[in-house]
């Protein structure tokens, strides 16, 4: 499975720009399926599908700066999108299943933060039916018109049809973002017909109803009412995504900036990620001209990447270890640029959410994730963050003596990255949520900033979890990947997302935490998935036999 | 399976008082599980422990007001507890391993109750090595002394040699209430021989290590110390909980407030809630004569039990239909007796209390709750809430026509305890989650206390679902338990799991909106509970075939 893609080769959505609106076209080929046995009518979706809309939110964020209001809508007759495509899911594997849902959250969640922080606001131009995930990809929408002609309607028939959640935050979205009373969404999820009209906006589910005459109009009204609120620059040149360059062999995978090492043996990817080989441009105006070629815009790109990849095809190596290379104090450079100029550049604006994205995806990634740092490492500021996002962290008391006894023992540095543009789902830093209740931890940490720390420095500070010494490093290690590897895979996954998620609750820590859980637990049931199954039954004319215990 | 009890019967537990101190020592005999095919070792338990030790901190805050501290502990040697047993776990069914990690989780959330509201603050005498379960027990406890002996330590040894994760708060108590670092938290969840010593204390896993010699000495200090904190009154008496009056046929269960049929057929159970015959006493001290007569005492002790005899024992009754009936002034006017005295009376407190946590246990039980409410009923105040933690409600507008068309048409009120004595697990009342984000809804029904509201006006002010007339009644209702009963019965349990919680996250709602799940789904798999899975071969010697596969 790929996910690079580009604009002129999608089968499933057109993109058109018209001055500050641009309009997002789900119009899906039918025949267009990533593998065989089902047929994407009614505008419904597989991974293939949310691949290319994944696709066309990040172009439009870094190709269309002028762009600032996108609006979402359907290509079909009556129909918006009928959600995921369910004999795609009743034939998909549980990690098939849960993979697809975890994906196609991240892209609903990018799509709000491309409405909160990129002034690119998302209109949900409901012009037909919208059911399950077609509803649930428009919550993500800021603003849900729906045509109002007697047939459109929005709904959530996964319950009452198929017996399973809707799966891409639908239900969180209903209560907590647009505040719909719970019981009126409890009906609402148990009415697989819907709802339109009047009383689609009186609940909330929408906010507003268009008669049919007046829908081009009023979208197009619309549209550019919430352009006029967004700062974006008006002028400013896009930059291009270029083709990810990338080789993958079986047992490698290789960018630019960041190298993985498959090891099949011990279920581990080896995944090393390099600073730049020169400082950043003097000028604003040479970052632009470098486009993607922009180190911290690469790495986001190569990291992106391998998370899809390796999350996707390769299930059973459980562990990534994370290591870096090269200079500390360049990747601190880059990060001060990103820093000074979040505020007054689009561009480096959009580079800090896509870091910021990137990591909250190695968040809730269900891989065990140990960093180890050596010498020679440059786990500083933005890269120190992988160290942060990892279960555990090793960092070399000295060096190794019969590697490298001369080598700069291994240091860490806090930098200004660190300290708020790259919070995580639950709206902490990965800093602040380390040190949750413990300020006098994190003032002392934040008074080191742009300091090298030496492994006892760093454990004292609590910045990593062990600092051995060369004596106890390969043992220590080892151990610990040995373990890693042989413990059940489940009930890591399960420790790993309750502890990930510690401190506050936020709309996508819910998702991730709950909403998910749920749905993984319903998933694996025979209720949903057995061969007498609500999910497996759907469309067959036979109706799903249940175990009527409650659990 | 029975949930009433007394201490002169228990067979775990042995309760002593001294003064404000109270000790709680576990001594759970091996012979006395509940079910056949297993024992009991190492203070290890099965629900039969956990009755008792419910029925123990209940009888603490009513029957022993001068209790200020309660002290935790085990009578075996060099084991504090192992956690649940093993073996019970790997042979129960799915839907009773699950019922049984909520029982033990609400009564652990009790614990922390106590400490906060009742002020009986429980102390863990960790006196031996406290393993899984054992040591979740401890975590409930408000301070943590471990016995500094070498060999006594603490430790969640469920993922590493069982497959799945502690299941009764473990891993959100480390990361949110104890704020250990989540590295730490990690590499402890890994290590099954567990820590202790000083180590124990720098990581925050426990409060304080003793040696043995200074432990008995040490405790009794460190118990008066935290009973001297408390405002409970030294020279109360307290009330006896007498046992309850109960009936039970195949059909019915009946209490003497609290009535239920079980309906097989429709899947369904009705519940119906009397209020008392009248008013409530003038004195105070004739409310302490009264004890566990007093209506919202007797009430809520029937309620509770009620809701765990069906949880436990009735899994295929899948909808509760909540009524109440009898006079609404008479519920306003005992609820207004225990509004005006909750600050100056320690009975009063432990009975708001008391009937919060019962209305916290239908807000975590996995039944759809639909309220219905008919001319006659009496949903006020207190009874109110029910209506309120219902997934749907429906109000008659106007009277049965053909039943009793001289009724007085049914009402409900609003009540001084509706509006924060009787919190959710999310730390708001069930009206502000509500009206989540709609204060101007909130503060029109806060300007209603005290008016009895019609259908119409319920509907309007957005207090019941719905608010069919005569005509529509019946279809409507039988509409939607026909549709209930059909749903898949796992679908439900997540949506309102999901729903049930929206708004704030606290400990609380963390473990059982997400722990639990995570919990669930584990449970589930095969890596666990298959024939080949970790919980089913411990203690075979042989070791567990895992799925490699991440998901």
């Amino acid at each position: 499975m790929e996910f690079r893609t580009r604009t002129s080769v999608y089968r499933h959505w057109q993109l058109t720009v018209d001055g500050p609106v641009a309009t997002l076209t789900m119009d899906v080929d039918e025949q267009g399926g990533l593998v065989e046995g089902y047929e994407l009518k009614l505008n419904s979706y597989d991974l293939g599908v949310d691949i290319e809309l994944y696709d066309a939110v990040q172009r439009l964020r870094f190709e269309h700066p002028q762009v600032r209001t996108v609006v979402l809508t359907g290509g079909k007759d009556r129909v918006f999108s009928a959600g995921a495509n369910i004999r795609m899911l009743a034939a998909a594997t549980h990690p098939s299943k849960v993979n697809f849902c975890k994906f196609t959250n991240e892209t609903r969640n990018g799509i709000e933060d491309a409405t909160a922080n990129s002034g690119q606001t998302y209109l949900a131009a409901i012009n037909g039916s919208a059911s399950g995930g077609g509803y649930e990809l428009a919550l993500a929408c800021e603003h849900l018109m729906l045509v109002d002609d007697r047939s459109s309607n929005v709904s959530l028939p996964e319950l009452p049809l198929l017996g399973v959640l809707p799966g891409t935050g639908g239900l969180t979205r209903i209560v907590d973002k647009r505040l719909v009373r719970r019981d009126r969404a409890d009906y609402f999820a148990t009415k697989a017909e819907g709802i339109g009209g009047r009383k689609a906006v009186q609940w909330r589910l929408v906010d507003e109803v268009v008669p049919r005459p007046q829908w081009d109009e009023s979208v197009r009204t619309r549209a550019l009412d919430l352009a006029a609120r967004s700062h974006r620059p008006a002028d400013a040149a896009g930059i291009e995504l270029t083709p990810l360059a990338k080789e993958r062999t079986d047992d490698a995978i290789s960018y630019r900036y960041v190298e993985a090492r498959l090891d099949r043996t011990s279920r581990a990817v080896e995944i090393t990620v390099s600073a730049p080989a020169d400082g950043p441009p003097a000028e604003l105006a040479a970052l632009h001209e470098q486009g993607d070629a922009y180190w911290p815009l690469a790495l986001g790109r190569e990291l992106d990447d391998l998370i899809l990849d390796l999350r996707t095809n390769e299930l059973e190596l459980g562990t990534w270890i994370l290591r870096t290379a090269g200079s500390a104090e360049r990747v601190l450079a880059f990060d001060d640029q990103l820093v000074a100029h979040q505020d007054d550049d689009w561009l480096v604006n959009e580079i800090v959410h896509y870091l910021k994205r990137t990591l909250k995806r190695l968040d809730v990634t269900s891989r065990s994730l140990i960093a180890l740092i050596e010498p020679g490492s440059c786990f500083a500021g933005s890269l120190l963050e992988l160290a942060l996002a990892a279960d555990r962290s090793f960092q070399l008391a000295g060096v190794f003596e019969d590697g490298d006894p001369d080598a700069e023992p291994a240091a860490i540095s806090v930098g200004s990255m660190n300290l708020g543009p790259l919070p995580m789902g639950n709206g902490l830093t990965r800093l602040q949520t380390r040190y949750l209740g413990d300020e006098a931890g994190l003032k002392a940490v934040a008074e080191h900033v742009g300091v090298p720390l030496l492994a006892d420095d760093a454990e004292a500070l609590g910045l990593v979890t062990f600092a051995p010494d060369d004596i106890d490093w390969a043992d220590e290690v080892r151990i610990t990947l040995e373990e890693r590897s042989a413990f059940s895979p489940d009930a890591l996954t399960g420790l790993e997302a309750n502890y990930r998620f510690a401190g506050p609750e936020t709309l996508e820590t819910k998702i991730f935490g709950r909403l998910t859980a749920w749905q993984n637990w319903i998933f694996n049931r025979p209720n949903a998935a057995g061969p007498d199954g609500a999910l497996r039954r759907f469309g067959t004319g036979r109706r799903p036999t249940f175990d009527r215990k409650r659990v």
